[in-house]
């Protein structure tokens, strides 16, 4: 396989080993595991999720709900609140599979109530820290009031309280990722007893993200595990301590159009088109676009090698991206050879791609853009 | 028109306004207009600039280029370095058209002599202070050099020199900008110099970037720019004071799915899959991921209004949108309405939309993926 302008490439190996070891925490916790499916967007990969008996899962617009509800998967939890002009398709899909959505407000509550045609499960969404959507955890009154609108209503069903711990991403490692998770779970726990104040027993406990995901030993407290970004892993998470580097199992191979030895840097072809803006700070400060790596062959087949020591992706625009390369490694490096560069957002650089390759050159299709 | 979920709106009559005034600007200064089309990314947008009697333009991608000669253009530069992965494409494009491409190395030099099959039109870029790409403006004896060895190369005629000042992205504001081209052009003019003292007469100045074209009033001085981003502009631009608000020719219409009193914040469908995280630092600190504005009316046709003071896109995941929101503005939006974000790069924000809308409901496709 020669590859001329930037590739994505997974190693399934890594993939399939990600996904056991959730699937197995999830197994010995006794919580239903329902994997956020924004990372990989592709119903080829959703397979490996069914070797491993997962049967529900988790999608981020109600484009991706259809896209995987086509693929066959009928139990789908959209984890973003309701938008009410999409209810076209929130209707067509709640009359073809289990379909769960988020909500926070009484006046999109109404909204659903006056407007769904089927029945739907309803999750309170909750904000235990991460100030980007759900309830504030503080407002009880709020919670309940919601609560009875929902068991007041036709079409809605009430699941329980769910949350995405965003704020584990700010964390300063596998400490503090414990303590946001424990915080969490006395957060949900204390809202739980209040609506069972209230008289609604059995409510359920949903929680997402990737680095609790990978750090927290047990989720027995909990009833339900919605992490996404584990399949592939990314810089980010290897630099947060979810994950070991031989986890990552992405990488964005990119042939090398420039070389400069004053500035120690080379340039690739591969850019913000290909691995998104995203961005992370090392522990000193530096703030980089990827790391990187060296084919360990000419045949992709055989994978790319160790991340190279002091070197990273320093910037990128719209095609280039810009590497500076530790002096031990520069000479090695000609143009017209390929990089690895590993993103630092594997969900972003698989959105930007619209595919990828295994490394023995099969091709995943992902979801079209809306 | 029913806006359903994140849709990428463009005002056709800023853009026009747009490309007449940079174009009349070219004409007025006697240099030719080869706009980069990596902005727009369409054929229908490239149209508009056949009206203004451009027949030269600039991309960043062989991919790009063989889509826009796909549509009947006839002379194009890929302002990027040569990629010697994508010789056969550059052959099959040089055969057809005046291919434009750019070098600064003996290597790349060489394997282009070696492995053309027709003749190419060779710049050598110049880093002028932008330290991305191109030999460094104080190394004349590797610019001689390299003229030397494109000179006695069969199948490339030597155009001459090519620069993109991108540092004027982080420039203060006009005056630094005018600066930054009064020393490019003073770096240019001496490598030129130093090439007639070595027998190469009437080389070719070409120069990028927006901020520039926006500003600068005389290009007399070079033969060529190559701006790309004034089509539509962007909050970036905006900032510099490369362009007025109502320049901005782009704007994503989101739905409104939660509001935070508390936090004076409401958050959209709308996220980092459909503005991109580029990012940009307002003069106080306060870093944005775009600008805000309402619709005009329920009409798409009626447009955008004036941007809200105060209020910004403060975050953005993968899907979500998190604006803060000027308490002058809060309650007159509700669940369900559209805000209009304007994005921080607009090159980026098409790319991942893969398409836009006219205010008018008319459908412009851009180049797919590679």
């Amino acid at each position: 396989m020669f590859i001329t302008k930037p590739a994505l490439f997974i190693d399934t190996g890594r993939v399939k080993r990600n996904i056991k070891r959730i699937a197995d925490k999830a197994r010995i916790s006794g919580v239903v595991f329902r994997p956020h499916f924004k990372t990989h967007r592709s119903s080829e990969i959703g397979e490996f999720f069914k070797e491993e008996g997962v049967v529900s899962i988790t999608v981020s617009s109600m484009d991706m709900a259809r896209y995987f509800a086509d693929s066959g998967w009928k139990d789908i939890t959209v984890a973003f609140p309701v938008n009410i002009r999409e209810i076209d398709v929130i209707n067509s899909l709640a009359g073809k599979i289990s379909l769960h959505l988020l909500a926070e407000s009484e006046q999109t509550v109404n909204f659903l109530d006056n407007n769904l045609l089927y029945s739907v499960d309803l999750w309170i969404e909750i904000d235990v820290g991460s100030g980007r959507t759900g309830i504030d955890y503080s407002d009880e009154e709020a919670v309940v009031k919601l609560a009875g609108l929902i068991r007041n209503s036709r079409k809605l069903k009430f699941s329980g309280l769910l949350t995405h711990a965003g704020h584990t991403y700010r964390a300063s490692g596998n400490e503090e990722i414990k303590e946001i998770y424990r915080d969490m779970v006395d957060k949900l726990y204390k809202l739980k007893e209040s609506l069972r104040r209230n008289g609604f027993a059995d409510i359920a406990l949903s929680v997402g993200d990737t680095p609790t995901a990978g750090i927290v030993a047990d989720f027995s407290e909990v009833d339900e595990i919605r992490p996404g970004n584990f399949v592939f892993y990314d810089v980010m998470q290897y630099l947060l301590g979810s994950c070991k580097e031989d986890d990552i199992a992405v990488g964005v191979a990119c042939p090398v159009v420039a070389k400069y030895g004053g500035r120690g840097e080379v340039v690739v072809y591969g850019g913000a088109v290909h691995l998104s803006k995203e961005r992370v700070s090392l522990k000193n400060g530096t703030v980089i676009y990827g790391m990187v790596s060296q084919a360990n062959s000419d045949n992709a087949e055989d994978g790319w090698g160790k991340v190279l020591k002091n070197s990273y992706v320093r910037a990128v625009s719209q095609e280039h991206g810009v590497i500076r390369i530790a002096e031990e490694y520069f000479d090695k490096i000609k143009i017209g050879d390929l990089l690895y560069i590993l993103p630092v957002h594997s969900c972003l650089t698989v959105n930007l791609m619209g595919g990828f390759l295994s490394l023995s050159g099969r091709y995943f299709k992902v979801m079209s853009h809306g």
